[in-house]
């Protein structure tokens, strides 16, 4: 595959995206990186000088912004809203704040009975009508021409940090509350669950076009734990958002033990990391599911000839079928080179518009 | 499976550790804890307030006091040295240090193909005199009752912490090294390799009766990945060993997507973690492998309930077969109750002698 400059791509990023969503044909392979909106973009580390993370999150006109710096940056297909998976736990009544270089941190993490049965379950647009806010922008001014992707944190990853407090490597207070606690625990996901069905249905309502799920730490588990503990949450949040026929991805890392689960959750497509090879993947979570993925995002470090690489390796095995997502395994690195995000669109699209 | 107080062992840990090494029969499935000498054991803690963690493992009176901690305290069935992967570096030329709560620094990592080059591949028996001294001394106060392991971090995981200079998320200079400057890469890992095994063989000849290869961080691998720039290295190394008729077990976590490849490089057992069923495990190894593992260390944080559970399913999916140690996926945790670990052992000592 080489680059061809000659080719003509004939469908929007919008239509492209949502196309490859419902494994239509599309005229190139859809593109978006996460973490496009952040830390590798000198004019997000511009604004990251003056404001505060979730002061700038919690403002439509900024997050806006942000959202759009790697739309016009990278050319990527689809936009993704710069917001954090903690957001919906102001709602919830547990007060948090983003420690730089380490995360989200919350002072009084759950650990009784009453701390999960004081948890507030509320209207979405009134908890946090900010992100709806920017969502209603963010629209606007893509004027069909790139796709919205709205998105929330699973309810394992939320309950995680809610119950550790802190990123940890082992998450040891979390996973030991889940196994020695396990009613407890059922009850604390039901309610992430709820909130976070809330918090999606209205992101589709202000406009998200498809909507993913980030189950970051799943990979922890095994399957039998997992389909115990997670699966009927993650399962319940797919069948709810089916019905406002919004395109569902189901993201997690570290995933290879738990592929068949993670589809059977009942996304559109399933989000691998590039611990397991593409082709193998899909295999496993079935020709009726879209895929996205599964750059190893550490390439981008390298010289280009590497990422082509590799990324060429990442089409060779989607063999141009119809629902695949070009995207990262995991979030954009912060020391990665923009210009290689930007030139990596770019060689996607035309290699696989050239096909 | 309930606890039977009644059944007589009739074997010693030593023998029973070096059989099921053998995948022969036991009168009960041997245990021990990865990193059971350590933060878990308040006479450990109350060491280290007198001494820093390197000057303890370059004493060998006091690495052999803390290596037989774990042995009176827990009744496993082997000691593994306390000592860490890094000592090798010492002899390499290549200066570290740990920081507690951190772990292993290098102050100058390895960028530049001078760099690589100047690593020295030295004698292990004058690079670091005190590893073999305390094995020998290990073994004397053992008096054949109990195993002694001896290990050494695989080449891989030694070249994520050369290149990055400390532990980290993503390990994005060393796997761009990797992925960018690959022939530099397979120099690097020759010449770590070749140290590993002077270093292994040394350990052997003073008395080491198993030695583990530590892969930690190759679950950060996809398979081709992994065939490409790490297996070849693992496989010299297990090949190596076996001339010297010690049992060797491979260890890595969050290898669910290469079990195989593990398998393929050599061991007599794999070390697998908790993300793959241990049934699941042993049939993709191949059953003409022992299997080592694989309850979750963060189940040890639960009530005994929740422990005697999950330790009870590693149990059953072992299924009485010969050839299975178990041990936990990934290290002690430093807040796991000592006790947990002392009745986990002998739980699991009595309920498979019952069998």
């Amino acid at each position: 595959m080489t680059v061809t400059e000659t080719k003509i791509q004939t469908m929007t990023g919008e239509e492209r995206m949502l196309a490859a969503c419902r494994r239509e044909p599309v005229d190139a392979t859809p593109v978006w990186y996460m973490r496009q909106a952040g830390r590798c973009l000198m004019e997000y580390r511009d604004l990251r000088k003056k404001y505060d993370i979730l002061a700038m999150q919690r403002d439509p006109e900024l997050a806006t912004e942000i959202t759009l710096m790697p739309v016009r940056r990278f050319g990527v297909d689809a936009a993704v809203l710069y917001s954090d998976i903690m957001i919906p736990l102001d709602g919830m009544g547990v007060p948090f704040r983003i420690e730089p270089e380490i995360g989200p941190i919350i002072d009084a993490p759950l650990r009784t009975e009453a701390d999960v049965e004081r948890l507030r379950v509320v209207d979405a647009e009134e908890a946090c009508p900010y992100v709806f806010e920017a969502i209603r922008l963010i629209k606007q001014e893509l004027q069909g021409k790139t796709a919205v992707i709205g998105f929330a944190g699973s309810p394992f990853t939320l309950a995680c940090y809610m119950i550790e407090g802190r990123p940890s490597r082992d998450y040891g207070k979390a996973k030991s509350f889940m196994y020695g606690r396990p009613e407890l625990w059922h009850r604390l996901m039901e309610t992430i669950t709820e909130v976070t069905v809330r918090y999606l249905r209205a992101q589709v309502e202000a406009g998200a076009q498809v909507i993913q799920l980030f189950d970051s730490w799943v990979g922890m588990l095994g399957p039998e734990v997992y389909a115990e503990f997670v699966l009927p949450y993650a399962t319940r949040i797919f069948s709810e958002i089916r019905t406002t026929g919004t395109p569902t991805i189901h993201f997690g890392t570290g995933t290879a033990g738990l592929l068949e689960l993670m589809a059977q959750a009942g996304p559109d497509l399933v989000s691998v990391d590039w611990r397991v090879p593409l082709d193998v993947a899909w295999e496993r979570i079935g020709a009726e599911k879209g895929i996205q993925g599964n750059l190893d995002p550490t390439v981008l470090l390298a010289p280009w000839e590497a990422v082509e690489k590799r990324a060429g390796d990442v089409l060779r095995r989607a063999n141009g079928r119809p629902g695949h997502i070009f995207n990262l395994g995991h979030g954009v690195l912060p020391d990665t080179d923009p210009d290689q995000l930007a030139h990596l669109a770019q060689w996607v699209h035309t290699v696989t518009s050239a096909e």
